[in-house]
């Protein structure tokens, strides 16, 4: 027994701060040397209500505290630290100290990895693959289900139960994606989501320091990373400001009353954008859009409270250095403060000049999306978002195209007016263009499983200013109308081990599918080394019959795009593109290498789009 | 013979100059001392070929020549003169001599007669009645077939014939207009339009200094702008500065070359504004847009051309000072060249600083629309025009709002939308509204004749932001689909002596026919006194059900606007609506003086708005 006892006594020495640190926790849980960002705000929790009357210090070189908060909740603390430019790295221990009562945490300050190339942005040279982890393929079916998680549905059969996709079934399948040209994955949140159910989207995130076990963890995502990077390619991360899941202790156990927006009954966000900018406005609609909770299980934060913006800013700041991101997604982007959102965004681009930020702005309107982000106007709010996911180009754009007839503001003409107003953006390059997401019907179901439009979309796609962005399987004609949404997040199939199909493989596709799959790749691997699309410019002519004509061009390349929206074969004259054919005589079909003269006419087969590179 | 020959001579001793005159004509005709602008350009247009090379000199105490243009065209001459502020009113005499010939020309110089009030500048205060001369009312059957005039058509069985209304018509209707609740008369332009067909519109002006003798000439235009002035009411002209007819001087007998803009086959405007906002744009399009002829009979004159931008503008100013006007509203705004616009629109503003300008944006889109007027974008072209016609209000408002069933994205919410971006104007209270006009169908034939949704638009048309402009006959439910345009430029019955039927009159007009004028007039007339309306606030909260509210308001007075959309009646509960229903207990109806309580709940019979002044 005294030999079990002295053990003990040993193990208390050797690792004191890891039990007696039991009961307290610190975010961001580590930090870095060498930061930009060099004061923090720590958020204090314990299991202990009294933590709050502690007298705090922090032994560490380096490192100060110039002010601590007692929150209304006994049980956290905010403290402010500085981290001068001589600190080193190595174990901070914070030390609490209430009576006689002492208790001590280690805090690490890591040395940063100088070699590691990460938060590059994503730009227009990029083509980003939007995929959601429980749904694209299971690496390890190991950690499908964790024990002691709300959510134990697995079930492939439900849309809404988990399938157990996870980060390892992404990492095995980077050759599959770096060959169909894509070179950034954008995956739906990957932080713990502990919710009893609909885990599978990641925006419920019950801890914002947990990668969630059933995906892989943390050390997996890190992984992945730095997998992509081996390829050159990057990693785009979702992030979600707005709200938490409500098993989040922001919600079970609120550091102050007001970490919330909390309402006499509950009150559903409007989900219209209009009051923010609405010169007309009332208060009460702006309160309702903002504060409004954007789900019953999703409680909204309040983010003009300091502590919570702080939390966020360097969770932000936190993630993109401990996992080496290089683009930053903003979900529900108009849902949040705006003033918050500039504070955040801009201390990220403080940290990360080349980091792209683009919002989620589902909105009606190109000067209502122009308002979220970076725009032209001089109105008294002015957003410092440097991009946007383009839903104009979208809902007011391809999706016409595709499936209206030509008329005067309709089919094409709409798509060709939609672009005629990139006015409006500082700088619509830095757009996210797309056909389909997780939470939109898939593109292939949307044209009725039109292949010739199908292959209009992609071409559009991959061609246009602005980033691409495909969702996942879109490659493969997966289909799905987003009426529930689990329609649009079914498995890929072959992603999971004993798949009747793979689609991962040509073999395992249909003939459409590989014919699919073979535009897609075509015309994003042609882009990879196209610097009339990466970084040209874009000049677009009047729809004239259902067809538009539009360029892609720089000195040294010029693409002609020709969209065919008609149900015929068209025919047109090229002399009115005299401005940029200049002197060219032929254009070579990226998708088919076909050559076309395009000094007199071009002809156009019905619902078709060519890609032309110009010699 | 001999008393002849001396009767002569003394005749052109009396009357030298206008005898010798009679082959050089002058514009602007005259011109007036104490004018702010006091440099013009005199453009001398002969039948001798050889006035050009003439030497010019003027005699008249305070007027100097500083430069004289030799045009192209041997006919032509542009005189710059200057008009110093000791001139004095009386005829300047313009000699022309070549050789040995001397031409002598009158160019009075008149004074301003300074008790006339005009170029008030017609703003949200008023309410504009847009009239068409040839069909609005017959005052004067004797103008109605001028001989020597190329349209002889009179016929008032076909919609393209001319019909004989006239300014007297007007005239005599006035009382009757101000009766109704119209402050501000606009007519399509009544300048002279010496065209083979098609006159009926006006906007193919053949002689920009003379009114044309078909609706009365110059002295009755001046008299309605009297008898308009004397009834506190206001006038406002249309311009045309984009083209003329064909058969101006402009087009028969070109001064310069590029006079006009030429293309080696015809070419048509391609009617789409987009090229001439859009980064992607092709000059091609751009080029096709602006410089394209509106109409095969109007061609567009080139405003780069220094001699016509001079010519437009003195002919603008020459106007305002000559009939008096208040108003100046803008053809085809969007075709002219922009900056020739912004310079001719300067010239009217520095010299009526109250005057209103306000140009036609027949474009899609609110973002494309305040393009073209003084909005909030920092692009390269800012446009300094400060009204428009808000088409969008109509294409992308109240159509929907009256025609399309409720959605998230249609119906009333579209009107919503629409006035959630005025966040793009400089000042969207300077936005010309209106249900119809001359070139677009009907509004009572656009709700299928239904009297409820008439008076839902009107109600809105007389409350939202902005000024209210209503179509002639609009108010006694005339009928018409655009479809030829002539349809919807039907006679106003009772407007010709002989009309079986005169609406003018109560007892000439049907039960429904006067309920819609009465609801009309009730509105425009509680308009004119409601400070709220013509120059308060506008708060509009988010439409719920088809529902829609907003307020108009200031420190004075509160009216609540309902409109309810849907087929069904509605209960609305009024708390939402606190930050403006604040203390007010009640709240009468403007059209039916019925007293409701604002204070808990309001009902709403199906397609109805009701508009509440809150007391």
């Amino acid at each position: 027994m005294k030999s079990i006892h002295l053990l003990f006594l040993v193990l208390l020495c050797i690792y004191p701060p890891i039990l007696r640190a039991q009961s307290i926790e610190v975010y961001p849980p580590h930090w870095w040397t060498g930061m930009k960002n060099n004061t923090l705000q720590l958020l204090i929790k314990a299991t202990d209500p009294q933590l709050g009357k502690s007298d705090v210090s922090i032994q560490h070189q380096g490192i100060s505290i110039s002010n601590v908060h007692r929150l209304e909740n006994g049980k956290y603390l905010a403290i402010d630290i500085a981290i001068s430019s001589d600190a080193v790295p190595g174990n901070a221990i914070i030390t609490f100290k209430s009576g006689k009562k002492t208790q001590k945490v280690n805090w690490p300050l890591k040395s940063r990895d100088k070699d590691k190339v990460f938060a590059q942005g994503v730009t227009s040279s990029d083509f980003i693959y939007l995929a959601m982890p429980d749904r694209f393929s299971n690496g390890n079916p190991l950690n499908d289900k964790v024990k002691g998680m709300r959510d134990q549905s697995l079930n492939r059969d439900s849309i809404f139960h988990r399938h157990g996709g996870d980060l390892q079934g992404l990492i095995n399948h980077l050759d599959y994606l770096q060959d169909l040209g894509v070179t950034t994955l954008w995956l739906t949140p990957v932080l713990e989501n502990d919710m009893p159910d609909r885990t599978e989207h990641g925006y419920a995130i019950t801890n914002h320091y947990k990668v969630d076990p059933r995906h892989g963890g943390a050390e997996l995502y890190k992984k992945l990373s730095d997998e992509l990077h081996k390829r050159n390619m990057k990693l785009i991360q979702d992030a979600v400001y707005n709200h938490v899941g409500l098993y989040h202790f922001f919600a079970q156990d609120k550091p102050t009353s007001d970490w919330l927006h909390e309402w006499p009954s509950y009150t559903n966000t409007t989900y219209k954008d209009q009051p923010l900018m609405d010169i007309h406005a009332s208060k009460d609609d702006q309160r309702r859009m903002s504060d409004g909770w954007f789900t019953r299980f999703m409680p909204d934060l309040n983010q003009h409270n300091p502590y919570v913006a702080n939390f966020l800013i360097q969770h932000a700041l936190w993630s993109v250095e401990e996992f080496s991101i290089d683009g930053w997604r903003i979900d529900t982007y108009i849902y949040n403060d705006l003033d918050f959102m500039n504070h955040c965004n801009q201390a990220l681009l403080d940290e990360y000049p080349n980091i792209s930020l683009f919002g989620e702005t589902w909105v009606h309107g190109v000067a209502a999306q122009a308002y979220f982000a970076r725009n032209t106007f001089s109105t008294p709010f002015k957003s410092n978002l440097p991009g946007v996911t383009d839903f104009q180009t979208n809902l007011y754009g391809i999706m016409n195209a595709v499936n209206e007839p030509f008329g005067w503001t309709n089919g094409v003409n709409k798509l060709y007016q939609t672009l005629a107003s990139d006015f409006v953006y500082e700088d619509a390059m830095r757009n996210v263009n797309f056909l389909d997401n997780h939470d939109m019907s898939r593109f292939y179901s949307v044209v009725n499983e039109d292949l010739s439009k199908y292959k209009m979309g992609l071409a559009w796609l991959l061609t246009c200013r602005g980033i691409p962005q495909m969702y996942y399987g879109t490659e493969v004609l997966m289909k799905g109308i987003s009426n529930p949404d689990g329609w649009v997040r079914l498995d890929f199939p072959g992603g999971w081990p004993g798949d009747k199909v793979n689609k991962f493989t040509k073999e395992g596709r249909t003939e459409k599918e590989n014919e699919a799959f073979e535009w897609t790749k075509k015309l994003a691997n042609f882009r990879k080394n196209s610097s009339a699309i990466k970084t040209g410019k874009m000049m677009q002519y009047v729809p004239e019959d259902g067809v538009y004509v539009y360029f892609r061009y720089d000195d040294n390349q010029t693409v002609m795009c020709v969209m065919n929206t008609q149900e015929k074969p068209m025919t047109i004259d090229t002399k009115r593109f005299a401005e940029r054919i200049k002197d060219f005589k032929q254009g070579r079909e990226v998708a088919t290498d076909i050559i076309h003269n395009v000094q007199a006419t071009l002809s156009i087969p019905q619902k078709y789009m060519l890609v032309l590179e110009l010699k």
